[in-house]
Parts: C-alpha cells; sequence; structure tokens
C-alpha cells in the first residue's frame, strides 16, 4: 500500500511551495554582486554557528572550510532568494528537491545551527505563540494525523523497534539497545502510573498499541485506546488478537475529545505535540471527566520547550501539520492548574530523545533502499532531514522531552519517594 | 534575648489587629437573632467542612456533635461580627488572644476546612494574585525577614531538629527521626545538584547555615552563603569556626540580589517563597549573572501552590509578612523560561513536609513551658496555631513542597538519569 504513494501524496509538494522552482538550472552563471549580497543575508541567519556556504559558481561566505562543521551548497539562484526570504521553509524544500545540499556532517551542521538560533533567539514571541497555536479541531486533527501516521506502517517497520513504538525510549543504562530501551520506557511509565491489576487505564494516542498492550500484559491492567489513525488502529487491534488481550485491551478509532467513562490513570504518550495550545482546556475537561475527584492519577509524556516558540515551520508545513511543543507552564496553567490536579513529578528526558532519533535515523540510512522502493527520493532526503534535525534540536536543547506526572490536588495516596522507579 | 520580648514585638499585636476587641466580655449575654444570622455567615466560610460552631451561650451550628471533628467555640460578639466579616484574619487573631478557641483535634479541623475551601475556591483570582505580589524592596525584605527568623534562635531550637533546618526534610523512608531525615534532605539537595569537590557553590538564603556547612564537609566544595537575618548569620559563623570550615564556607549577612561572583552551582532552599512574584525577575537576573553560561547547575526548594492563591492572610499578616508560595508555572515563565533554563527534573515532598511540620508541633507542645517563659500565651498559641495551619495545609493539598532542578538550556552534561539520586 504504501509503495503506491509519491511524496506528492505524503508531503504535499506543490509549486506554490517551492517557489520558482521551475527555473531549476536556467540561471546557471558566476555569481553576480546581488547574488552574493544575498548570501550575506542567508548567512546572518547562521550567524554564530560555523557553517560555510558554497554559490554554484564556486564563490563561499563563511568560516574557512576547515573550521566549518559543514557547508551548504546552494544550487541556483531562485533557491538563494527563496532561502534568504525564508529560511527555514526554503531550507527544508530545496534540500529535499535536492536543490540544496549539504557537504560534512549534517547532524553536526544542524546541530550547531540550531544551538547558535536558541542563543540569538528574541524573547518576545508572544504574537508567534498565538499563530502556533493553530486550531486543530476533530477534522482538521484527523487530516494532521493521516498526513504523518498514515503513509503506511511498513514504512515505519523498516526504522522503528520490534514493538513499533513511535515515541521517546529510555536507555535506563546507556548500553541499551533501542529494542530494550522502548520496553524501559513503558516500564518507566507504568511505574510512574502505579498500576495495580484490574485497574482501569485510559490512553490518549496510543499508536500502534505497544503500550497498551504492555500495560495490560505485565501489569494486569484494562486498557481503552483512542487514536485517530486508522492503519494504526487497525495494526493495533490485530496485535492485540494475536497477542490474545482482545478482551482487557480496547483500541478505539476517536479523538481524545470523545473519550467517555471512567478511568484509575489516564496516560498520553506523544500526543500532547499534535492537540495545539487552544485544545488544551478541552484535554483538561477529559481528564477532570474521566478521572475519579478524589484520587486517580496520569501521565504525560510529550515534546516540549524551555521558551514557548513555535515548531520549526518548515517540520509544522512538510512533517507535522498542527504540532506544536509546549513549555511546560503552558501545560501547567491551561491543563492542570484549573482543575486543581497536582505535579508530582517532572523528568526531563532530551538526551534520551537525541539517542532514540539517532538509532531511527541510523536505521532508516540501512534501510535507505527499501525506502527508495516505497517513495521517491524527495520522500526519502525530507525524511533525513526531519530525522537528522530532529535529533540535532534535542542535543542542542531546542526541543525538551518531558515526562509530568500528576494526581489529584487532595490526594495523600501518593508515592512517598520515587525508590519505587529505581527499584 | 529572645525572653526578653513579648508577643507584641514579634507579633505586632495591636488594637486595629482586633476591632472591638477592648469590648472582650462586656456584651456578654443570650445570642439574638442577629447573631444567629451571624453565625450562619461564618458557617458558609466553613461549606463543607464538617465542623461545629458554638456562641458563648451555647447555641450551636453545623453538624451535630458526634459527626463533627471540631468545634469552634466563640467568646463574644466582636469576634462574632468581625469573624463573618474577615474570618481569614480574626480566626488566627482571635484565636491566638483566646477569644475563640478549638474543641476537638485542631489538626484535623485545620485540616477538613482546608480541604473544603480548597474545593470551593473560585478559580479567578487574577486581582488576588497582583495584591499577593507585594513589594520586597531591599528594607522591606530585610524587615520582614527579621520579623519572623530574629525572634530568637534559642526559640527555634526548643523543637527543630540538631542541625537548626527550617525547611522541608526528607523521609527517605518513614520511619526517619526527624534529625535524619534532615540530613538526608541535604544529601538529596547535593546528590540533585551533583556537586564535585572544589566547586563553588552560592547559597541564597542560608537559614542557620546548616546545609552550606554540610555541602562543604560532605561534598568538598567551597560556598558562600547569603542570608539577611542577623541572628541567623551570626550563629551560622560561629558554626562555621567550630567546625572548623571558615575557610570553606563565607557568610554573608546581604541580600540575594546582591550577591556577585560566579559559581558552578546555585541553590536556594526555602527562600523563594520571601522573594516576592514581581522581583521574580530579580533572582532571574542574578542566576544567569552567577552561573557560567554553558554549565552551571540550579536547585529551587520552595513552598508552592497548585493554583495561583495568595498565602493565607493571618500567616501572612502575623506570621510571614510579605510571603507567597508560588505555582510552578509562575516560577517557570519568570525565573527560568526568560533566560532559557532547562527544567531538568521536578519533585513535589508535600508529604514530607506535613511529616517535617507533624514533628516540629510535636517538638513545640513537648517545650511549651519554656516557650511561656520565653514568650506570653498570645505568643504561645499564635505559634501552635501556625504550625498546625501548616501540617493541615500540606495534608489538604492546599500547599505544594517542591524541588526544581534545572541546568543551562544547552548543557549537555546532565545526568542520563536519576539513578545517581536513589543509590
Amino acid at each position: 500500500m504504501a509503495s503506491e504513494r509519491t511524496a506528492g501524496d505524503v508531503l504535499r509538494l506543490d509549486s506554490a511551495a517551492t517557489g520558482s522552482a521551475v527555473t531549476i538550472g536556467s540561471e546557471l552563471g558566476p555569481a553576480r554582486p546581488w547574488d552574493r549580497w544575498l548570501l550575506g543575508v542567508v548567512q546572518r541567519h547562521l550567524q554564530g554557528a560555523a557553517v560555510r556556504l558554497r554559490l554554484w559558481d564556486g564563490s563561499a561566505a563563511g568560516p574557512p572550510e576547515a573550521s566549518a562543521v559543514g557547508t551548504i551548497v546552494i544550487s541556483d539562484r531562485p533557491t538563494l532568494i527563496s532561502l534568504a526570504r525564508d529560511p527555514d521553509v526554503t531550507f527544508g524544500d530545496a534540500y529535499m528537491q535536492g536543490r540544496l545540499d549539504v557537504e560534512g556532517d549534517l547532524l553536526a551542521l544542524l546541530e550547531g545551527t540550531f544551538r547558535a538560533q536558541r542563543l540569538n533567539a528574541s524573547l518576545h514571541t508572544d504574537w508567534l505563540r498565538s499563530l502556533a497555536a493553530g486550531s486543530n479541531t476533530l477534522r482538521r486533527a484527523r487530516e494532521n494525523i493521516h498526513h504523518h501516521y498514515d503513509i503506511g506502517n511498513d514504512f515505519y517497520a523498516l526504522w522503528l523497534d520490534r514493538q513499533m513504538v513511535y515515541t521517546c525510549a529510555y536507555f535506563a543504562d546507556q548500553a541499551m539497545t533501542l529494542e530494550d530501551a522502548q520496553l524501559a520506557k513503558m516500564d518507566h511509565v507504568c511505574r510512574k502510573l502505579r498500576l495495580r491489576p484490574g485497574e482501569q487505564v485510559i490512553e490518549a494516542g496510543c499508536g500502534w498499541g505497544a503500550l497498551a498492550l504492555h500495560m495490560a500484559q505485565y501489569y494486569g491492567v484494562y486498557v481503552r485506546a483512542f487514536n485517530i489513525s486508522s492503519e494504526q488502529i487497525q495494526f493495533a487491534r490485530r496485535r492485540a488478537r494475536d497477542a490474545g488481550l482482545s478482551e482487557r485491551v480496547e483500541f478505539v478509532e476517536d479523538d481524545y475529545r470523545n473519550v467517555r467513562g471512567t478511568c484509575d490513570a489516564f496516560v498520553s504518550v506523544g500526543m500532547l505535540e499534535h492537540v495545539g495550545l487552544d485544545h488544551y482546556p478541552d484535554l483538561a475537561m477529559v481528564l477532570n471527566r474521566v478521572l475519579p475527584p478524589d484520587r486517580g492519577r496520569g501521565l504525560l509524556h510529550f515534546i516540549g520547550r524551555n521558551q514557548a516558540l513555535p515548531l520549526n515551520p518548515w517540520i509544522r508545513k512538510r512533517i507535522f501539520p498542527g504540532a506544536y511543543p509546549p513549555t511546560l507552564a503552558e501545560v501547567f496553567t491551561r491543563i492542570l492548574e484549573p482543575r486543581d490536579f497536582s505535579v508530582l513529578d517532572v523528568e526531563n528526558l532530551r538526551l534520551h530523545y537525541a539517542r532514540t532519533l539517532e538509532q531511527w535515523l541510523d536505521r532508516f540510512e540501512r534501510s535507505i533502499e527499501r525506502v527508495h522502493m516505497m517513495f521517491d527520493a524527495a520522500f526519502a532526503r525530507a525524511w533525513r532531514l526531519y530525522l537528522a534535525g530532529s535529533t540535532a534540536s534535542f542535543r542542542a536543547g531546542s526541543l525538551q522531552l518531558f515526562q509530568v506526572t500528576f494526581a489529584r490536588g487532595g490526594d495523600n495516596d501518593v508515592p512517598w519517594t520515587r525508590a519505587h522507579l529505581h527499584g
């Protein structure tokens, strides 16, 4: 199924996105003073990063080759113009289409750029925040999720772990394989939730179902797991049947806003990024409705930020439409505080996500021939850039991975220490 | 020195504070319909709590005695009027002066009341927040701190642990004594800070110096510790000399805003509550100045809230002028986010503070005769109410105790897991 698709389907390439891409190659020739001026504009966006720029005629800017972590090679004038005007989106689109290339270590170049950008970032980004909020209505949410998660289970199986877990792993010790680290992550989450046999759990945004099945199988709980990606839900249901867990785990193809019933524990791993700030109160309402008023506990695992900033616009446009990584304060003030939930524990697993992504990227590259059989070159380059860029963002500290454990405000049946997490 | 003082010095009692306290006893007689109406007003403030009210003539309101956790006995009409008008402050003042008493379990009565109030609390408290912010200028801060902390080391020595630690202990196991739990807390903080021998530490708000000395003695670091309470600083300096640690620990009598120099780690235990929201940016500036730009780490340990609300007005008026327990979001948005600090870890030790306070209250009661030799009856009653009320607030979930560990946003030399905390 996946192999019938093209990057055109998946990444919504259109001529508007690439500006004057139709003129590629038609204007080659020596760079003019005007081109050099544009090169300077682009260079300012990279201020503080040891990144070299080179044009089609060999003229260059930035630090000498020996001290640069890499060189961005721009192959034509329209790309240069577009890069000066809208560097983030153009960089991604042009890389994807091969109108721009990177010599040297792609990961190091991106990490260096993100570190520099983080230091240069303006602190006055309130207006950006409102832009970033988007409006993930029920229908838009379904379209956004379909865009990313329904491109074919076979493709994800190429580079995810055996359990098909598409969220940050937990390398309890650094020598762990990705397979073990995903199991360790699921156990870490279950311990934080203090699951007891026979309890009811609701999971919002369950991916291919690995955590739901793990909780039922190893912690003896009953799970209702929600997801709006049809391909994922079908896959998860098959797994439940194969594992004989259909009686204990129900996979529901529906939006988190439609979650009904009650539970002892609520968990969501990697969904909050897709909710959008202006729908956090909806999630708060769901938490308040499904958890009992005097007890009940929950865990939110999400990609976040130290400072409020929208997601990289290219990632948002091509990879994760509608996505936004929140700050802890945004989550607390819009979800937990208004309902008097008490934050018990916050853990930042940023470097674990960098490690997870490194391994995904490595597996992706090792499967690149299969990827090319499924998709076109632009798709493969876009996906490489997304995985490398995400790795670099976590390494550079531009993105965080937060696990927040919470309970009802008046509940005194909370863990005395964290000894149960590291037993 | 402490014994020369009276409650009048310490608690600033004045006639304005008690309303028409001069009329005490002059209006006793059977309660009238008007009194019963006022009693109803007072009762509404206690809605949802199993607390009984009784007037001077025996007339009562609330649940029957058998199902009440306790009875508030109001001894005269002016107290009743004042209680109806301003219940929080009047309750404390009248209890302190013996115009009001509690029959039954004081702690249980307070906890029940706070639990009910937490559930009734309005969520629209933004205007209260601004009131609560106060303005702790350098001079006001000094007066506020003098008010509470300079009432005599001898008094605190009666009921604190041997190390004189006046902040939440960490009962790593529940059977620990208070003495051991305070040592465990200091070790917990040092492990979270990952102190290495030879490093420089700055402590803001060092109390009687226990943590500063502990860090120097057991973790081999150099400490500069700041405090604006003269009695505490003098005491701490004597301890440093006695322990032969004067070369490694410098106690500075100055405000956190005047902290200069640099350090590898910054720690503040129980000071943030006294800073005041509108001075959080000052603290952020200090953190940014003293920690190196590429590394450096810190820990803030403070009493906080799940929702923004001012401190109980009686506690604020009589015990801790200028104090405010913030939410995590207030700390993050005003201190850590603007400087791109990364939150690594948040731990909520609410029940540990309830346990700590129980033990302080117990020791206080066992020393009550000595307290009466030092201070008058009103002081002793005020202090009992403060300790019992604080215990009840932590038990009821009205107050939290947060430990926040943070690092520079781009620093990858952060702990891989929390195994080092529970080794």
